[in-house]
């Protein structure tokens, strides 16, 4: 229910600028854009068909595209760059921090990059190439180099005369942080213990060196755990010496919160996270065929298997009938035990230590599982088909089918992560071979065995 | 490569933590553990087999003991809880801010919380009251009360000298309220903006009454995404009069996105996100057993199916060895479809303005992907059968077949949608079936009109 608010909401927006779009009046449609923030006209522009999304686009306040560029996926920000030309890029590109830029960096052609750099004065265009040097998904790229530092060994008086002289602070400063003078990481200050202590405090006073700094070659992901365990709002980067470089604010680790998730309940269906709705369909055509590709690989290995019992099928058709539902069960009861298992690594809740428990607790409930819903599918086989000696091979076939499932579903995304693969991605189609090949392999063998003369 | 070293970190400290606790001396895990901050200490009992998690959670700092328990999923908190006497549970909840205690309440036995609210004073006794009454999911069951109220005519000097005489502000306090007389909300000042203006400036200069107050009844779905549209630390929350009662902050919104976030890929799965790794073995198995029942339902759907067939499998036993392709790639494709509408639809970004645009995009991927791989399929169907009707036959059917995949990857979720029903939940089997039933239909239909007789 709760999301049905949302939806309604932005789903309402939607109609309505679609409306006006077809009237083909845009005055209001751009009064209706500019309402919004960036972020929901980033989600906005996702959710309109490429036509559409031009000419929306070209109504937004050009205040706004580079922040819109940096709230969209790689596909529609890639439609929006090829509608601009690269005077309109520069000029969104001058609109954002150095973060937002680095960010973007990589999808900028490398002229305007050059444009850009050469538009900036000496200190940032420094910054952004040391944040370019950073690897990709790391804290180097997040952070942000515009921070407020002080010295240990002033008064507060004095901060509060800079921050006055200063009249602006950076958006999300929760603590000020204190240098050494050769500008290595001391420790920070709450901004709020500047408005309750007395001005003639030191700050040495205040210093809260209990926080580790988050080093620039941290990944994004290790980032945002550190984050979400210590509820932070911001927090210190710095290089390997100790050195400051920047900080890293919440907002930007909210994104990357989504962004995992987003990835783990995409690539589970073999989709591309930087696929949109509207994404070309060439471009989907390519992305996608490649996973079910793969997949039909696995799916006639599967086939290969019942291709050993024609002999078998051509005596008793019912097999080929009663078949796909033991290797289908299969498969849905080890995508339970893989679900749980790729958040337990994700949240590094799952390792040598625990490995054998687990595989213990999920083979007696995959036992469970198997005598319940074994002897029901045995009892309904026997009603359909009047054949007892079948009914008991199909209940046995599930029992045994279940056990390999949860085996699989343990220890498949354990060795695929042992072996640096991503356990959310490739698991499932591994998990499914195997409960395809086992279901196959035990109802058909079983029924060779023991119906067959 | 990133979650591997998050991965590594966290195994580590749970391999230190098994051997210590192997070898009996629990020194060496009590120190451990109590330099963890409460949201690690949970991940960490999550993590551990119940006998092992009763002997850490005895060794955890009790000032620790409450914040904890917010932390940990429902199935560990119970098996917490019940390892605590009453007078343990209350000490514990004693140290939790009201906001907590809302969340906790409803996992506390009765006694236990006339106790907790019997400790209180009036006024937070009110408040948590307040709290409780606002439905769970709601705004109003997330926000903390704690906060620092002003009136708008004062001047910034009157303000810095009440802040300094409170000493203390609330965690997270990045702006303060200002409220009428009748505590009605007006808007907000940045607390940075104390800072970096002259103490002679009045309130009412440096207002923000931009930003609207979120109604406690909003769902905390909604209230999420407004954070991250809007990059809020905190925002205000006002009842239906405008009254303010409270404010939410980013920490516990951080929380929201990663359980909706868990919700999407773990329901995809059929799994409860309440399970936890070590869930108790019946109460797993009840969870998991109406997911599978359900798709054994559906399973004898789409066999029944294949009964209507079996004259024709009797006559080419190759099509009971060729159709579990036909159908299962047909599921494969549907579920990438689900899955990017799934996200589509909880960003609000697919409604009936865009759903035609989005059915004739998926189908043109789906004919591309069915004319790429039908043919493959009939190749390798024709070099393993040498039978070039057959081969024509499972081309067709897999085209047809993945065109009803993307139909139905379409219209299932919104249809789901439009009744409130959880599209992550119900989706998939609902899609599996469609792309079952519709592929051996097809399959094992055109073979009965082309190949028989």
């Amino acid at each position: 229910m709760a999301e049905a608010v949302r939806h309604d909401k932005t789903a309402r927006q939607l109609r309505l600028l679609s409306d006006a779009l077809d009237t083909g009046r845009l005055g209001p449609v751009r009064r209706l854009v500019n309402t919004l923030s960036p972020a929901e006209i980033g989600n906005l522009l996702e959710s309109l068909p490429p036509a559409k999304r031009g000419i929306v686009w070209g109504l937004v306040d050009p205040e706004d595209d580079g922040e819109v560029l940096v709230h969209v996926g790689e596909d529609v920000r890639e439609s929006l760059l090829a509608e601009m030309d690269p005077d309109e890029i520069i000029a969104a590109a001058e609109t954002l921090d150095i973060d937002d830029l680095a960010e973007l960096a990589d999808d900028l052609p490398d002229t305007v990059i050059d444009e850009v750099l050469k538009s900036m004065d000496r200190e940032n265009r420094e910054r952004l190439e040391q944040a370019l040097a950073y690897p990709e998904d790391s804290a180097g790229r997040l952070m942000n180099p515009d921070v407020i530092t002080v010295r240990a060994d002033v008064t507060l008086d004095v901060v509060l005369r800079y921050l006055r002289l200063r009249g602006e602070m950076p958006d999300h400063t929760d603590h000020l942080f204190v240098v050494s003078r050769r500008h290595q990481y001391l420790g920070r200050v709450a901004t709020n213990h500047l408005l309750t202590h007395d001005p003639s405090t030191a700050i040495n006073e205040l210093i809260d060196d209990e926080q580790p700094a988050i080093e620039a070659e941290m990944p994004t992901s290790m980032v945002a755990t550190q984050f979400s365990d210590h509820d932070w709002i911001s927090a210190p980067v710095v290089d390997e010496n100790n050195i400051l470089l920047g900080r890293i604010t919440i907002d930007d680790v909210v994104d990357i919160i989504r962004e995992q998730a987003e990835h783990q309940a995409l690539s589970a269906a073999g989709v591309d996270e930087d696929e949109d709705l509207f994404s070309p369909v060439p471009r989907a055509f390519r992305r996608r065929v490649v996973w079910l590709g793969i997949n039909l690989g696995t799916a006639f290995l599967a086939s290969s298997v019942v291709g050993q019992f024609q002999g078998t099928i051509d005596h008793i058709v019912a097999l080929a009938v009663l078949m796909p539902i033991v290797a289908g069960m299969g498969g849905n009861a080890g995508t339970q035990v893989l679900a749980l298992m790729v958040r337990g690594l994700a949240l590094g809740q799952v390792g040598a230590a625990n490995v054998q428990a687990l595989l213990w607790k999920e083979l007696r409930v995959a036992l469970m599982n198997g005598l319940l819903l074994g002897s029901i599918v045995a009892l309904a086989t026997f009603l359909w088909f009047r054949d007892p000696a079948l009914a008991g091979v199909i209940g046995a076939a599930m029992t045994i089918n279940l056990l390999a499932a949860a085996s699989a579903g343990v220890l498949v995304p354990l060795t695929l992560k042992r072996m640096n693969l991503d356990p959310a991605l490739a698991g499932g189609v591994i998990l499914t071979t195997v409960t395809d090949v086992m279901g196959f392999l035990s109802f058909l063998g079983l029924a060779t065995l023991i119906l067959v003369r």
